[in-house]
């Protein structure tokens, strides 16, 4: 493991590294056991090696701050929906099943009881809906309202879906129907945990991820760790009641599946596909060029670069 | 899982319920599937059931926030450094060994990119020592920089050691020496990790958990776990350098280990105790009386009554 190189940072401010610049360059040269490790940095979630060959332990950590991830006016049960749900859209979006998750709440000395209290429900709720067990907590004094999920899953029996396994040729899928998601969607979304284990226990994705950020954001980053490129059909993408193609690639908060197959799979995905959840193909996978080839508008989210 | 009971939440209030009451409140009714779940809420960390009946895995989130757990003086490494390291407490208060963390760190837009880097470098340095796998991380925008720390550990080949183990006649130990933390300790204290793991693999302890919140607090919750009284005997509890004995029950961040061992064991401990870290009898456990006998100056540190 070393350190973070000082020439590294030149200019001093978060606005100008933005989240993933910043996340980068505090995470970016962890290296890792590559005995008990599978996948560290990088990913939705890390990959531990369980026990035996087709075992694997997937673990996560995910916040939501007030007035950064809801507002301080949404509906208490739905926050903490939300904040369950998030970290399990990330064991979605790598083909897991939740096991267990501990929680950590920092709130200000004058926050309602009643209103934790209601938070809670709404994370109680989505537990016993996905099987999550709840093992621990603690609680902190904070400036702002946060919850913090730390979520272990795993995957019995079969490989997880990483980002980085899309080939040129494969086509490009979304489920659900993407945009508009700032109103109520961004906090009463299902994680697509089903679908997730459905793809990677079949082996029909080649590549797997969650739409958190916007397909804007999300697909280069797909691109980038499959080291391909990308050709997207614009028109094909579904988009959610209200939402315009900008919204679909840069609201974010999606939390829909974004995957690969192979053209060889593509017949036997769409045919036994058992879920009601819509399924799109919206592009292609190309080989790499030498700049991506983000469109202008797809920018996706970013915490510090763009409030 | 049960909700919180409304009736329970008489008063809205956060100072009269206290940090361990507000818990109690939102967490003290989970109930986890017992085939996959051993210990959920209540002991330093969860513990998980591993692959066969000597593997367990063990569950942990903690957060430091600024102004709370450490100072915007505070030597930036060192703030990193007990992130995590307050974590990895945890697990040697179970006897347990480190696997892997994920790390989220919550920070304001003008935060200083060169302070959050050496607050990793400190944070990187301690998992270097204690060969923790750094798998993943995240940042979000907040008010006030926080950093949490979700930190997955193992034992293998023996059992955790619970807080709940603990039965009349057996001897009460601490390691180290107690108070005075709160100038420097409570920042730069080592994790008694390998003493901890020596206990539970040799069976020397009944009960055993670290001090957190100061003995004063953290003693009656092991007799409460355990269902008993306990006899302390004030002269023999080992003070710091510049500690007076309220100090050693009331300052907290001690991150000793307090255990329990068998009076047909305390020779052995004795003799078989391989570190320089001191090892002191400080009480005996008495059988439950009617009302616990926590003395009347130790209350330990509690986030929303004390300030």
């Amino acid at each position: 493991m070393s350190t973070i190189h000082q020439a590294q940072i030149k200019n001093d401010s978060l606005f100008s590294l933005g989240e993933k610049g910043l996340l980068h360059l505090l995470t970016g040269h962890w290296k890792t056991d590559s005995a008990k490790v599978m996948v560290g940095v990088g990913d939705d979630c890390a990959v531990l090696r369980g026990e035996g060959k087709n075992h694997f332990l997937l673990f996560k950590t995910d916040v939501v701050v007030e007035g950064v991830h809801f507002s301080k006016k949404a509906k208490p049960e739905w926050i903490g929906r939300k904040a369950l749900s998030r970290a399990l859209s990330d064991l979605a979006a790598m083909g897991a099943s939740p096991v267990a998750a501990v929680i950590t709440l920092g709130l200000p000395a004058n926050e309602s009881v009643r209103r934790v209290g209601a938070i809670y429900r709404g994370m109680e709720q989505a537990a016993k809906k996905y099987m999550v067990n709840l093992v621990g907590g603690e609680t902190t004094r904070a400036q702002q309202l946060f919850l913090n999920v730390a979520l272990l899953g795993e995957c019995r029996g079969y490989q997880p879906v990483l980002r980085s396994g899309a080939k040129a040729g494969d086509l490009i899928f979304v489920t659900g129907r993407l945009g508009a998601t700032q109103a109520r969607r961004h906090l009463v979304f299902e994680p697509r945990l089903a679908e997730g284990q459905w793809l990677a226990q079949h082996k029909l994705a080649t590549a797997l991820m969650d739409l958190s950020d916007g397909l804007g954001a999300d697909l280069p980053r797909l691109a980038e760790a499959s080291n391909i490129d990308f050709y997207l059909d614009e028109k094909a993408i579904p988009l959610a009641r209200g939402a315009t193609l900008s919204m679909a690639c840069n609201d974010g908060e999606d939390y829909e599946l974004l995957f690969t197959t192979s053209p060889s799979h593509v017949k036997t995905l769409k045919k036994k596909w058992p879920f009601v959840t819509p399924l799109h193909c919206i592009g292609v996978i190309r080989p790499r060029r030498k700049k991506p080839a983000a469109p202008e508008f797809a920018h996706g989210f970013d915490h510090f670069k763009q409030r």
